[in-house]
């Protein structure tokens, strides 16, 4: 098994926390990003996705995504397990780690990638390349203050995302909460929910990942 | 526990697809998303999202996103396994389902929701507003072409998407494809994979949901 990452970026960290959250080393390649190493031939030929962070098995299978590569270790190292303990634990796990991806990352990375200059023609990630829309920051800023709030509220009910365990859905929001961070967003001093929450899951050995 | 449904809306077939190749019978409500339903006082009460599909469990649990909703029943209702049997499966069928959702499911919608005239101001699901942004009709457009051309790649390789089995991803990536008919986008003639495919899946009773 070999872990391809990219030590700088957001999208695998969240692959890195998990695997310190279970205690498992992997053998690991790093693809740097920054010159568009993931668009090389010798690297499309693993992912043809041109993504990290990817998984490559023992047999030759290619696994991308990090939800893919965590549900992978999920099953291999199933102690902590980090996608819920019963079916509604780890169905709120998934809600809440769709909500963090969705609305949280994919939102910080909408503004991001749509207005950093070394990332023109590369507003979306993958092999095709994609013109920035400037309208997609504005949207993608908005978005993020929607996700700092839905995060505010739900943690003013648990102490966790999900529920009251730790779990991927809360490793998935950090990372796009500390992504944020590169745009000059942060949560506000009002949000004590989340402040709390980010504080807690930031003290964690594993956020150093 | 009571499912949310619209039964004339691409997002919830998912879950009913689902629910039918598992033979799991779920008391259903319809919510009416062309008269907005979703954002009335009475159901945002329910769902804060204002999404369906949407689960509400005995104890009061809400339980949002299509994903989230098919875990549950794959926990309650194990056979036949829609989310994979082993290690290698599973995240096999997680990384085709996220692909099935992010760049097929959602690039019908972006082309779909932001050209719309109907869905003017609702260019994404959820309690705010967004207006529509006419570069993603074409951005949405550019994406299903390379949706299409990915699942007919994988196609050539194996019977379904992640694998010999049937699974979640098969349900995700043919709604996909039915919904971008609203467009109408349809597979080529030369995409003989895809076809072939799109033809077995839809041939199965579920397909009917």
């Amino acid at each position: 098994v070999k872990f391809y990452d990219c030590s700088s970026a957001p999208s695998p960290r969240r692959v890195r926390i998990f695997l310190a959250e279970k205690g498992i080393a992997v053998p690991t390649e790093q693809v740097d990003l920054r010159n568009n190493q993931q668009l090389s031939a010798e690297f499309r030929a693993l992912n043809p996705q041109c993504t990290v962070p990817f998984l490559l098995l023992e047999d030759g299978t290619g696994i991308a995504e990090g939800d893919a590569i965590c549900r992978y270790f999920e099953e291999t190292h199933p102690e902590p397990p980090l996608f819920g303990r019963d079916a509604k634990e780890k169905a709120l796990v998934a809600m809440w780690e769709i909500r963090a991806m969705f609305d949280g990352f994919y939102a910080v990375a909408e503004a991001f990638r749509n207005r950093t200059p070394g990332l023109k023609n590369r507003a979306l990630t993958g092999p095709r390349d994609f013109e920035q829309i400037p309208a997609l920051v504005e949207r993608g800023l908005a978005r993020i203050g929607i996700f700092f709030a839905t995060l505010d509220e739900r943690l003013s009910e648990t102490k966790f995302l999900a529920s009251g365990h730790f779990s991927i859905a809360d490793i998935t929001a950090l990372v796009a909460v500390d992504f944020a961070a590169r745009l000059k967003l942060s949560p506000s001093g009002e949000q004590k929910n989340l402040t709390r929450w980010h504080a807690e899951v930031s003290a964690r050995p594993s956020a150093n990942a």
